[in-house]
């Protein structure tokens, strides 16, 4: 790996212009009203696991259109009092694997739902259980193009409803104190978490950890690895639809998101990440408009801090709590 | 490129068991039966092209459920009288592309229905317009796993059916005679048109060309390229779907199709084929109930017999059809 | 695939220093001179072919030294009056096929004349039927240094004079209107159809659709992929022949034939191209004499516009030949 | 990926002759006898973590040599009694990562010893912090052939004896009881637990998760992947050196020390492996001299079962501890 | 690297029918007359070169059709009485390279030339100085397709008449003795000196190192690197050409060469050779009709034993010269 | 390859800042004095080689910390007076080879020293003879990141240090002219050249061709290739070792080593060099502090100018001492 996007001193200074669509906020408004007319269906069914340290549970929550999306609650056996929460999503093609396979949060003493991703989870790891039960029109494989000809049909449409929604049943989950709420996640994870910061404004605290979905022009120019390049293989093909296709995209523009957010954040960038430009991530920092901090990996590809990360974001939160 | 598969001899020679369902000709029947119970709703409309040699119709069919399903049917300018038809197939990730692309059949007298992919079209070429408009539960990037779980709801349930509706359609068809159908393809088309041969009988002739979708069990052991490999990428995050998978594969698999076939049939395989290993062509070939050939290009990859192949199945359509 | 060279922007006002021979006009002069002055020994044979909507001939003609170049010429069936002709050059490694190939222009109401390329065809496709009988000095495999020691010696100058005389030959043939004669190729194609714009005053258009032999000295700093990287190649061996090299280049450099050209022009230019890549189309695009116009692929590589290209260019030349 | 080893079946029935020295027992018992004539100095110093349901200690113990050896040792929070004890050796290339980043086997209810791999460590994950004091003859880059001239000089006659003394310091360490301790490790950790399986007869259990290190002579025909081709490599070098390499390689062969064991065992082994080729493993497997079983994934990479293996070994060994 | 070729006791026992043609013998026998009527044209100009304790001479000799061919020879500096001298071919793509380049031969006493490849020398090294001024038909870049459409025309026709030449013209250098000859090449100069071995009679000896161009069936069969690769790709489009492509093929066969040989040999394999793979070797070996001896690399790639092998050589042929 | 780094006109203007710490001189003063405080143990046994016009010696010195240290002292045969001598460096991964490789610097009339590398020699080559015998702490597979946490420790300290020992031990030499001793090597060879010169202030000349090691923070940035990128790798796992890191290697780069020159010096540098890019060789080119002249390559990778640039080195050598 070497670097193949801008200096540090350059991100600082990346401020580029990026569409943002008049009706934004009409659009999400729309969107999550109609998702949250429909019942939540909470449900979480306690989980026969060897992981005696933990409780887990099956959650099952009502998402986009109300399709059922999968998620785990993992907490600290025997806490006492509601705890606050921190919602994850996960990387493109991951799956919420089996129960117990991602334990941090909860050995720190969080209430940790980890959503399941509509349709994915059959790339890595052990595999997820949500479908996304709406077809499409032509698209190149994967998910990124899936409905791009409309941000109405538009897969991310769906996922980031679910993501918000995730939000709204872990605040009914028992054991969780509705008043703390976080986001988290790596790549797409952490683009989904940055959408939630845009569109959950009670949220106590972001962290988009290499976030995937932002800046999507520079991104395709740029990028030559999926998944951002299944758009440019879309745009190859479909060569008249440019201009729709990026109009689509700017309604799930982490720069956007950004923008509109207002609970602290601690983002992440690694400075050769060849999946995740750090100027694209730089792009939705710089726009962030509450409190922010970034931890940058000058040598790291898209793998980023890792556990290391992890571990501060874990300090951060704790620390934003005890403000 | 070098041969990975069986020499020439071995595959002449190669007759392995395939899994064949209890009820694959009921589950074949009840979905034909219910796809043909709904209006077929045929439309055909002139396009305006400057290829002035030929005829061009912007052909809409009701495919499975009912989805409209786009093709091209191109006629040579001024054909007199009903023509034979050959129905073709599109390759893994194109679509039927702009009105003209594909000339040889009609330049040979024939009407040619250009068939679009549900759902693909964006890999390559110049994109097709056919939705897929039916969800799927976790599924890899790609069509190959999407509603892998059920043969129910298994993508290719809903493309094979388009595939055997589009014979019904061309028949209903101006120009087109309806006692001469042929099928054709390549690679996934080739797949399809003998999945079509299985499933309709009354074909003049069927032209598999290096077939894709035959004996799954092989082509996963020993194929590491897309499309092949989506499915053992799927395989190896669910690692407990194994027999789920191969059984409603074997719905779907070119070797069954073939023992129920009884038009003629005029094979190729490419003996150095990474794409579709010619071990699984011959497979299906063997299998075959009805009179057959197949052609063999010892040095060529997936490409096979290109343009020249082309050649031969409009002089052996015209030579079965002359009797 | 990204971009990796210029934006649009800067390609619109990228206007190199490209290196031009003093005596450029006399070298070519010259060497059309002698090429015209053998007889031009065109003959063309009827093709037994089973695509009967057209007339194919098996085209013979005399071009660099007398060589014997072929080429399919295609008559719609059946044409009436002379037509305007399109000689269609062919793109690197490949051959004119086997009859029938090629049918667009010909299905358009345009004579076209598909001309081989000398010693080439051997690489995809079907293969071609011409030869070059002329040795070389050490060169590296491929066609890029073959002879490239000494203008005079220079493979190119073999083949583009080959591709005039493409020009002169069709004027001959049956069916021809020789007033009304256009040029076309893609790749290796479009830097032949460039040259002979240069080189041939009386056309009535030029088509290069992604133009190879452009520029060679940025695309050799900055282009990786054969064929433009033989000449790196060759260059990293034979240290000391740099300036002998570019200065045999020039003589051949798309560039200079466009300062040259009368005929109005349609370019094509991919700005993620990775073979051609678009500076140095542009480079030649600006320089280009007559009038002009140019389509670009934003996110392709080197397949352009492909079949949407080609419809293009049937409009642009139907409407010039109505003007 | 696609199979390029054995099939299930001939794995079943591959029983290969492996090399084995005639005083392999001498060697080992001598090297043993060495390392536990030092004083084992371990030392535990409890680690300030956020992780709260856990109590992680940073261990110190005294390896080959009395080389200083860290690892982690983690303990459900407020444990009663002395728990079961797991030792776990890491795959090649990482280190033991940052207090907390595997808590499987504590949350399920075990005393967990991680042991970081002296030298290793700066490949993959957040690093290690144990060095190797010991030089070597000429080497390939790696730790494959460090020392590979003798075996008592070669790297895994140290890292093994380090293997060795954590079973022994994990008895001395608080929480921990001394007659319940299991060995497991995935890749380069397999091949550790199979070695001590071998070299230490009282463990309650081994779990060798696709474990490297075994049946080097197989590896390195057929395996063309690193680590294995460390050796490959060094042997097209040192031409002269195959004797002497694979005669010190038979000293650290998992098929020696599987003859060896007494303790059940649990082994996995995936059999598209590219890394760690099945074969190889089932050689071992074969040779394992007490009770046995195998997992095996037949789709799966060097990634094997994931998560859902580790899961099935907390289920195996607490069967196991449970007679 | 991995083995994927036959393992050493499968090699030793292969012996496959490899096609030989009636006229072998005529067609070289006429085409080495024809050679050998022309004037030899032996040139040696002495080179001023700071090597000073070599004297190294510029030669010009005549080889097929008169073409003069290059080469080096180098002498130890004030050799007293005529040497024994070797003939060294050079591997596919390179040049005799500057003066001094290679010093071994020379250094171990011997007259050592080093012939030039026509049209060669351009991939590696710092070239060559011998064109090939012969054209061709469609050919796939590179030598191995140039002319293959007839024995008559065939690049290596060519070539190995060169080869021959050379060992004729070392014999009339000063300094050499005409009576002890030896030909030595490596890769394609090992093809070259068993070519040599069976046309020339008198040799002293000859040592084909890795040789590639034997038994060309398998080669095209099993290896998919250049150069043998070409071969397969030219195949691959000229798709009618098999037999007449082996035919002419089988008049340059290293196996057949070696079935006249009458010199001594010492050969050598490396075992997991993917350039020529080892079997094509042992096909060569076993058919060779004279004293001969052969060293296997069994973990080398196409460098087999580089600079030992060379040692080796010194060694042989200074055994075979003291007999 | 295609030019990835500078304009050959940016490279004759760049002049970075480069991290210099402040006790360099201190640091390799200390070293030094240690190193030679020790015996010098040389030793020269002569070697039995078949390569009669040299005689080739097999040295053994005390390098740091008075390790064996094994060269080949080559001298041409018979030479009267003592000679000038070049100590020769190598490449990454390679050692000493056999004896007799490496013939051109004594064929020209030199002493030539060919000093072995310590712990490498089993990448490419035929091996080398010498240990590296200390130890580390966790390290990437390869040499650049071995003792890297501290100056004290890090292996090129070594290495370094057995070269400037190499400069003594020549002088004590048979046949060697104390008063004329130049350094020259490739690569790393290169690179240890450059440290000698700015460690050695009587040496005649200084040849660094393509040298590695300098200017490490551009080069890990830039330069995705080993061995620079395992530095890369290193500090992408020890995210917070980049200080740490950097300060150790301030004082092996090349560009502090050339301020403190005092020979004249030749480099050379390969304008596409993917592995020593050229501006990493330019910063210290320009940095050295004495006479200096450097051969630039435009279309070269890391080869750079080959067998062309040792005839230029030889020229410049015999040019320098002709003085």
């Amino acid at each position: 790996m070497a670097r193949t996007d801008m200096t540090l001193d350059e991100l600082r200074n990346y401020r580029p212009q990026v569409l943002e669509p008049d009706d934004f906020d009409q659009f999400w408004g729309d969107t999550l009203t109609e998702a949250r007319s429909l019942p939540s269906d909470v449900k979480a069914e306690r989980v026969d696991s060897p992981l005696t340290s933990f409780d887990i549970f099956d959650v099952t929550f009502a998402g986009f259109a109300g399709d059922p999306v999968k998620a785990w609650l993992t907490l600290p056996k025997g806490a006492e009092g509601p705890l606050p929460a921190v919602v994850e999503y996960i990387g493109y093609g991951g799956g919420r694997d089996l129960p117990g396979a991602q334990l941090h949060w909860a050995a720190a003493g969080f209430a940790h739902l980890f959503m399941d991703t509509r349709g994915q989870g059959s790339n890595w790891g052990t595999g997820g259980a949500t479908g996304d039960p709406h077809g499409s029109g032509p698209q190149t494989p994967g998910f990124m193009t899936r409905g791009i000809e409309d941000p109405q049909t538009y897969y991310y449409r769906r996922l980031m409803t679910d993501a918000v929604r995730a939000t709204d049943a872990v605040r009914e989950l028992p054991g969780v104190d509705p008043e703390r709420v976080a986001v988290n996640g790596g790549s797409q994870g952490g683009g989904l978490a940055l959408a939630v910061a845009g569109l959950v404004p009670e949220l106590v605290g972001a962290m988009p950890d290499v976030p995937f979905l932002c800046h999507y022009r520079r991104a395709v120019d740029i990028c030559d690895r999926d998944p951002y390049a299944e758009i440019t293989r879309y745009l190859s093909i479909h060569r008249g639809a440019v201009e729709t296709v990026f109009s689509t995209l700017s309604y799930f523009d982490g720069v956007n998101f950004a923008k509109r957010a207002e609970a602290p954040a601690f983002f992440s960038a690694a400075l050769m990440d060849q999946v995740c430009p750090p100027s694209t991530i730089f792009a939705a920092y710089h726009s962030y408009a509450a409190e922010k901090s970034i931890a940058t990996y000058d040598f790291n590809d898209h793998e980023g801090g890792a556990f290391q990360q992890r571990l501060r974001q874990i300090s951060w939160l704790k620390d934003v709590l005890a403000r």
